[in-house]
């Protein structure tokens, strides 16, 4: 049986904009809909990424440079991409990734200052060809997003942040949303969840039946 | 006082070249001139970038893709370069490096098949202009090196790459040395150690009296 390559969703937002659970609402939809779901996140979603992630997320690494956190950003994705997310595509699953490239223009590029340009150059030299079909931005305010993940476990590197680097981020993150429209939606994920889950579940709803040809 | 600018020496080869007991030689040699020196390695030189080497050399991650392996070690050489060779250098100190970017060209380029203009992207990406000023390439056969390397310790994950392997990483480097004469100086390390400290010392005098202007 040949199979139709799958579509490759990420999920952005600062902390605590609730993409866990919104993550697993959207995972039940695709599998109701009789799609197979390959769900993973970044930095992570394999042995040597996760490896990566721990670098990136320790506070022994306080110092570590904006670029020096981007290329670890990248050797973990070029792994993710070869062992995970390009197969999967070309079996037939779909991939439902949390965070993503996306996330090194905001964290790295908004946050910390590094250049888009300079961010695109690794794009491009890691990916080749592979970007998201769909993005959902979660979009909160920054003290609303740290408030809620504030009530969850002790903040890692990037959670110890002040709030005007999670400004500059939510900002890079809407802008990326302004220039790219048809692949990024916004979803105010500062309503209730049920609100959250309506606007999620039509824009997810609508991308199904545009890929599946209905 | 003024410090004049410290010169940056990096040393490469492949396994079993020689390289340890000859950067002893020569950071005496250095030092006995008067010169201050800091004495690294790479990958590694920092606390993360000792971290990521512990990742690149580890039996674990066995296969990792060429890729992953090119970004990892231009992470760690960022930090290198922005918390030890570029203070030491602009503090007046001369330093010596157990490999560098010339390993990148040869092990990833040459071993992995990484094509020279990928890793040169990489190379203006993450260095600037930094690039050493003399570089010792110990050159010796690859049978001779491993059967030296071989009565160490246990080979690690590039250790236990087959001969043909090497056979590439060392032409790679012979490339190198050819196209940058004036930079790269090759040292015949098949040679009895005597007979290859003297052909360093006297590559490393002629570069000191060259340096100091005398």
């Amino acid at each position: 049986m040949v199979h139709s390559r799958g579509k490759f969703i990420t999920v952005e937002g600062i902390e605590g904009a609730g993409k866990s659970s919104n993550l697993d609402f959207m995972q039940r939809m695709l599998e109701v809909s009789g799609l197979k779901v390959v769900r993973t996140r970044e930095p992570g979603g394999t042995l040597l990424g996760e490896e990566i992630r721990d670098l990136l997320l320790s506070h022994r690494h306080s110092g570590m440079s904006g670029k020096s956190e981007l290329l670890l950003m990248f050797a973990a994705r070029c792994e993710h991409i070869d062992r995970v997310i390009e197969p999967a595509l070309t079996s037939g699953s779909w991939v439902l990734c949390d965070r993503f490239t996306d996330a090194s223009y905001a964290y790295q590029g908004g946050g910390r200052g590094i250049d888009s340009e300079r961010i695109a150059v690794l794009e491009r030299w890691a990916q080749g060809g592979v970007r998201p079909d769909l993005t959902l931005l979660l979009d909160l305010p920054v003290a609303e997003g740290l408030a809620r993940a504030g009530e969850r476990s002790e903040p890692d590197r990037f959670e110890i942040e002040q709030q005007h680097f999670f400004h500059r981020v939510r900002a890079r993150y809407l802008e990326i949303a302004a220039a790219s429209p048809e692949r990024v939606r916004v979803v105010d994920a500062s309503l209730p969840l049920p609100l959250v889950q309506q606007q999620i579940g039509e824009l997810v709803s609508l991308f199904i039946r545009a890929s599946l040809g209905d």
